[in-house]
């Protein structure tokens, strides 16, 4: 199933080289402004080939939205939009399984049909109608006064120590490069350097949404962690998904990690926040954090040990062992053009559970 | 809602000071042998009390069935069991708000009603229900050659580097304490110390699932991280899951973290398995592997800081900050615990992702 | 899947031999009252044996909620009820297929599963589950000013004609025998006459929905008549569903069929109401009013041309034809019993229609 | 929430006044052959304006497939295919409301958006990509040995009496004019007559599949018969469904009802098939047959009693009663033109039924 959500309901589809790729977004009430430069500004922001951090390759992201909109407000129906592939390839997935890739299981997944089909479902391309949707939910969270913003926390080895102050954040997720000050040139001489290797790297990203209300969740199933994570999980290269002071809290003691209680403003507050913003899956009105890791690029320029189909199934005596290098320009790090993908999905998910409760 | 499942869905119901928890499994194909004396070895490594390592409370934990069996067989129909509860208190929680618990984020959530209930909701009673559901997904997965078997990794500082070898795993997982022996006595004492200091630690957990057959998941919305990663953040107390190598992954190079492909016996496996069993959200036929961060236990005997609502809302003026000493006795830490509870919902997601299919 | 709704989501479990049926009802929000004299009241509703007109075979309905209720209050989690049934039989069913029965597609479906388990999942036993939660939406349904109420509107060859006049509906509904007095001794002349021949008749049911606002409801799918006719066509012996004047409309001109709309109190409503309420799968205000047909009890004492699996499966040797006579005293005309459940459907559907908007 | 489907999952977008109407169409397995030539033809079937019994308003209804095919096969990707929409209108529904039409309820749903959007959302226009869907469904239906055949039962007063014979009905339903031939000459009289009074007629549409499998289905909730009705109810003017003999069972005794059975073969089967191939919910192997009732087209050429909302909402002061005739050329009996969009959701529902096996 290609869908996610309850009631915001977000369903993906095309292939990377295909025509076209795309979302459907259901559940959105009637009259809601649609702002699609606000879109286009969202998909700029997540597309490669602007400067030397990201791939060279170009793809032509402009969102065409044919239906669900008139008059630049929502009409109730499903919005759909249709981001045409003008970079369509073929034959390029005609190789040796690339070791890190989803060329592996796609093979055991859809067998033969993988490989004709270029492996297009499993591309980062199909991120960019996410951030679309992304979009959508946050003109529907801004009218709520929720604004989510993520930067780069760490590169490799190097990590950022930058405080979540929401005026600061949004200044910062909007750079370029979506990184603290301090923490940029380390971020980029990393990035650099592996280029320069033929090699790539990894990092975290860091997302805070602020101005959520309190109560949004579930204790069990449909806690703000469970959904969230569900949404991150389905990002390409995310292997680990943390709220809070997350795994850092595991080493803590009780005293330590509960966040204590006091008022301000006749509201309670938390005089920190290493829960997150999150208590028993619900929302307390802190601002939710999360981090997630993403995984370094898989598409490198080095010669690497695997398996090569010969245009056959995953099993049998047609595999044989072999060498191979990774073809074609490609990103040395993610990670920046994945600071929009990971604001995008917490929007969709905060939206969904807001319009569950 | 309080399901969770497309195929194999579990239901949970019940609080912790009504009459009875349980849980409702649908999806089930008939003939299935239901194996009573194995789920109540199951709950039996869930249960409290058992040593000076967890709570002195008792739970009474045996299901009782009442739908979906026949002669030892499933029927087909749902299954229903119910766990009474022996040990219904009531009135504990009109107290202040306990920092660390879900009391803030139920009161925001439920209002009155949720001081009413005694926040039977929020309680890991409810786990038992879920350990209810795993051994029965256990039992289906191993007619399918399926074993899912978790440890203790860490505890506060300490961390154990047990190598996940099925049958060692077996062995670790059975345990009282299931933590490797080299671990073993490190972890006992650093409970120890915490509960000397009226204070709690937390830890992490790590599971593995062997005989998974390769294709399982999809690439987005119900990659096989996003599934199970639904079902870990259910688990109270859970803030981070990783898959793999997970967060350590994000510090790698791309040619360090790619796992080489290589042919064995006909099959193609890799050569390491930092990517835990998944590629591209779908599983490959390696052990899945993940790790959950479990957070130190919220109530410790140590006076904190935080707000009385006196029965009242979790807005207005007869709020108050007060200190408090949260009453009763507490697990010093609920890691040992949590690892049947995390085999459990191992169990169900991949079930459900296998009936997907 | 033993669930039906999106948001009130109601659940149905057990067997007619095995130790209970129940239910469990989710998405109800805390603090609603739970009237469970009104619960015993709707049951009762549809008990057999109270007279000769219903089956001699006595059911013990006494509801046991477990979870969800406490202090007369909902408490937000799932409510679940029990009810135990005193008369449990069984080997039963190791007969010839029973014709009209589900006793062939269950062996189609379960194999032998089917048998072994005395075809308890098909039984109308199940819609005892479906009263209690029935009871517990009209309970919220009240709070908004909803009633629902049916009646028979035709048994055998025989209609009454009654207008759906709401204070006469809901006392025509809450008699023994809920049928227009003008009609009721007619409609007892044929159940006995059926009876004594032992046979069985079938008739309509009407159910009208006053008081539900305008606006429920989707365009596609998610229709009124399309969340309706689900429920109704999930209680058994239900063979056909219309709403308005249904199939009639379907031999009249647009100029007949049409509504007139016209204003009243400054509100607009149509002048008759050909389409029971609904235009566009959504509510207009007007009551909602469907016709449900429902076919004779398929166990009748006359012998009946039929094959007997002889304890085996669906296809092979063993199969035998025959002529059999089914065993045990049945209801000649199931209608009676069956208004409270059309009736609790209802409920259930409206109110999770009215919940999603 | 405009997607239904729980395995085979359709979802339909667009409005009759945007760029385009759509389908997205998910859960397909990879290399099903997609004929697109079969996909037009079904098309055509629907499409208005081809003779004059069907409105003289053309539609371009050229299906473009932009995902999820490739080499004319499925990829495993979702199929989405866009239908632009040649004939769009504006400002034509700002008039009074229509009585029958949705035009009241859409405003009682959406407001003012309604208007605004055209009411677009609620056109018959949306069936085309049902059909879309049909078709493909169709295509994979025929691949387990499955066909479904519909044609015209009643027009007005008038009923056909043909057989449900497999090779007959495949013949009748291609026709242009989809009625057995004895009944063709009387249904197109009728629709004349009414076309020439400026008012318009109903009908009923029976439908059949073949060589569905027993064992499809569920007892409570997802049976056939809820499952199909669901569909059937989210055809704009259907008004009643009915499986088997339908509401003319309700007339009869149990002893006549009653589908005796016998072995064929070694396969049980029944004598007659009053029960449309579904007992408890669950098919048995023999031809599943429903017949809907099409209530009369709403759009006719004489002067209605109705209420004008002059642009606002469907409350207050600006509301007045009006007389109004509704403009345009339209449809004097929809009923032929609905007779593949009845076949398309058979198909899409079976489809599901069998997947969720």
């Amino acid at each position: 199933m290609n869908s996610w959500g309850k009631i915001f309901r977000v369903s993906i589809f095309g292939e990377s080289h295909g025509p076209a790729v795309g979302v459907m977004i259901d559940g959105l009430p009637p009259d809601l402004a649609i702002d699609e430069a606000f879109i286009a500004k969202e998909m700029a922001r997540r597309a490669p080939g602007r400067d030397k951090f990201s791939t060279s390759r170009k793809e032509g992201d402009e969102p065409r939205i044919v239906s669900g909109v008139r008059g630049g407000v929502s009409t109730g129906a499903p919005i759909v939009c249709l981001i045409k592939n003008t970079n369509q390839r073929s034959g390029d997935y005609d190789t040796p399984l690339r070791p890190g890739h989803a060329d592996w299981t796609g093979l055991l997944k859809y067998g033969t049909a993988f490989e004709r089909a270029g492996g297009g479902r499993f591309s980062g391309r199909l991120t960019a109608p996410l951030v679309v949707a992304g979009a959508v939910a946050k003109l529907a969270l801004a009218g709520m006064g929720i604004e989510v913003f993520a930067h780069i926390k760490s590169i490799a080895d190097m990590e950022s120590d930058m405080d979540l102050i929401q005026d600061e954040l949004r200044r910062i997720s909007a750079k370029d490069f979506p990184a603290a000050g301090e923490a940029e040139q380390g971020f980029k001489d990393r990035i650099l350097a592996a280029k320069r290797d033929g090699d790539s790297v990894g990092g975290t990203i860091e997302v805070a949404a602020f101005g959520v209300q309190g109560g949004i969740g579930e204790p069990f199933f449909e806690s703000v962690e469970s959904t969230l994570s569900s949404l991150y999980f389905s990002v390409p290269a995310v292997k680990g998904v943390e709220f809070g002071k997350g795994f850092a809290m595991a080493g803590l003691r009780g005293s330590e990690a509960n966040d204590p209680l006091m008022l301000a403003g006749g509201r309670i507050i938390s005089a920190k926040n290493d829960n997150g913003g999150i208590l028993g899956g619900i929302s307390n009105g802190m601002p939710i954090v999360a981090r997630v890791a993403v995984k370094p690029t898989s598409s490198i320029a080095k010669p690497q040990r695997t398996v090569d189909p010969h245009d056959g199934g995953a099993e049998g005596a047609h595999l044989t062992e072999t060498k191979f290098t990774v073809r074609g320009r490609h990103d040395p790090c993610i990670v920046p053009r994945a600071v929009p993908v990971i604001e995008a999905v917490t929007a969709i998910g905060l939206l969904d559970l807001i319009y569950r409760k």
